[in-house]
């Protein structure tokens, strides 16, 4: 194992067409290119396989699934075994008969899947219609120590709960990825369109901020249409990278594929753990109740 | 119990002297100043009776402590009777010899006190010597169902904590007050000045958003040196408000003494848990190990 006190990230901004095949073929494509740029630890978008077909609740759709391993990280472990980079890989996963996850794998350098995280927290909102879908996660939250690093890693709407980054920054993780299919509605964007935004941002500036830890969050770009009929989904890029103290270090545009490259400095966790350490102060008998529903 | 739909906070940014009981006259003042206004809810900054006497450890300093009720309690129990108001009063508490708490007192609109809050999270760093002062409350995280809406309350360091956030919400807090002592250390302003604000400002936000409630923070302002050869703190006033989606909807200054005045809509809050249900998906089953320290 090298392991080196820092490590760079790469975060995959792409848009994604009606064809699994070509996605397929393109994420391939952008891991060799994130590589090249020197990015270690790569990451994709939620559910990259596919457009996002959670618009509407289609049992049609749950063709779209595959197993782990399958076809997505057998392809991915070639990459990642070429490029000796490690990959989260998002898999909209066929765990059993009529047993779905929006899960994701993590591929070591060698090609081999380290281990798998299953979304936790599932969204069920007009055009985000995941709890027909995703059987919740049963694996609870999960960190992966790296030939680079210990990466941390969730899924989508996990990233509005600070129990989530947490619990996976307790794990060890340096990093917390956030591959990630957000975006607006055409009809609201106008008016709610900044604050949704600056809310999924804030949101994830906090969990860097309150565990002392790196965030990347990785967005798909484009208009995706489930027919000329819907108004579809604008999803809204701006992948971003905060560095320990919730600082933006690395920022995607809204509508341009592109990879980002961010560095993991395990000496900045630890100098900004020193100068503001939460992690010390936690009132940890104190928060029985945070497993309840509500307390009223 | 006139319950309504909506009411008025007010938050008192001010300068504090040497001088406890000038500082005890001035709050008094001002939260006349912030009734006539029409605030309902009123709150001062923390330990507003002194100077932030945390900058050094000195047991001379434990004289400024006082019991709950005592004479601060007392004083603004009186105007808030008069006024018909709410306030959230911050109190060095003497609770018992050698015993001592950084707390608040929630007096009602009759001018009783409704109870009282204990700082569960102490800081200790340079200049804020918290540790050595006070004792880690013990009566857990609070909301008070005051005649004007239920509020929740809690101090300074806390902000730091999406734990005593998010347990004080469940308690059907509509707002979350942090009085609060928060400054740069004169030689560290330039270069990480803006970085610790925005750090700030921004885990607060996140408060709001993670829980759909209104967060108030209220900070002193002024340069508060202990003598002549101290640097001191420069306290960063910028007390603001956020609403349910984490957008800033009323923002103090950085130097000037102000109330700002900020309506809790309940409505508000009910169309954006609607929006965004995030309380609707936490997975409470598997957050047990938020009680631990670390997982490795």
């Amino acid at each position: 194992m090298i392991k080196k006190n820092k490590f760079k990230i790469g975060l995959i901004q792409i848009s994604l067409s009606k064809d699994p095949d070509k996605n397929l073929k393109k994420a391939v494509d952008w891991i060799t290119k994130a590589a090249k740029k020197g990015a270690q630890v790569i990451c994709l978008p939620e559910l990259f396989r596919s457009q996002y077909f959670c618009q509407s609740e289609n049992i049609d759709y749950f063709n779209l699934a595959e197993t782990i391993p399958g076809p997505s990280t057998e392809a991915i472990s070639k990459v990642a075994k070429q490029n000796k980079v490690v990959v989260v890989v998002p898999v909209f996963e066929k765990r059993a008969l009529g047993i779905y996850h929006n899960s994701l794998a993590v591929i070591d350098t060698k090609g081999k899947i380290s281990g798998i995280y299953r979304k936790m927290h599932i969204p069920d909102d007009p055009s985000y219609y995941e709890k027909f879908y995703f059987t919740p996660g049963d694996l609870g939250y999960k960190s992966f120590d790296t030939e680079y690093g210990n990466i941390g890693t969730l899924i989508c709407w996990d990233q509005w709960y600070p129990e989530a980054a947490r619990l996976t920054t307790l794990q060890g993780a340096a990093v917390l990825f956030y591959p990630t299919a957000i975006g607006w509605h055409p009809h609201e964007k106008k008016e709610h369109g900044k604050a949704q935004f600056e809310s999924w941002q804030i949101i994830q500036r906090s969990h860097a901020i309150a565990n002392g830890v790196y965030v990347a969050a990785v967005n798909r770009i484009g208009l995706e249409k489930e027919n000329s009929k819907t108004a579809g989904i604008e999803f809204w890029g701006s992948s971003f990278v905060a560095d320990p103290q919730g600082v933006i270090i690395a920022q995607a545009s809204a509508d341009k594929e592109e990879i980002i490259i961010a560095e993991v400095d395990l000496n900045r966790i630890e100098y900004i753990r020193r100068n503001w350490p939460f992690l010390r102060d936690r009132r940890i008998e104190s928060y029985q109740d945070i497993s309840k529903r509500f307390l009223k």
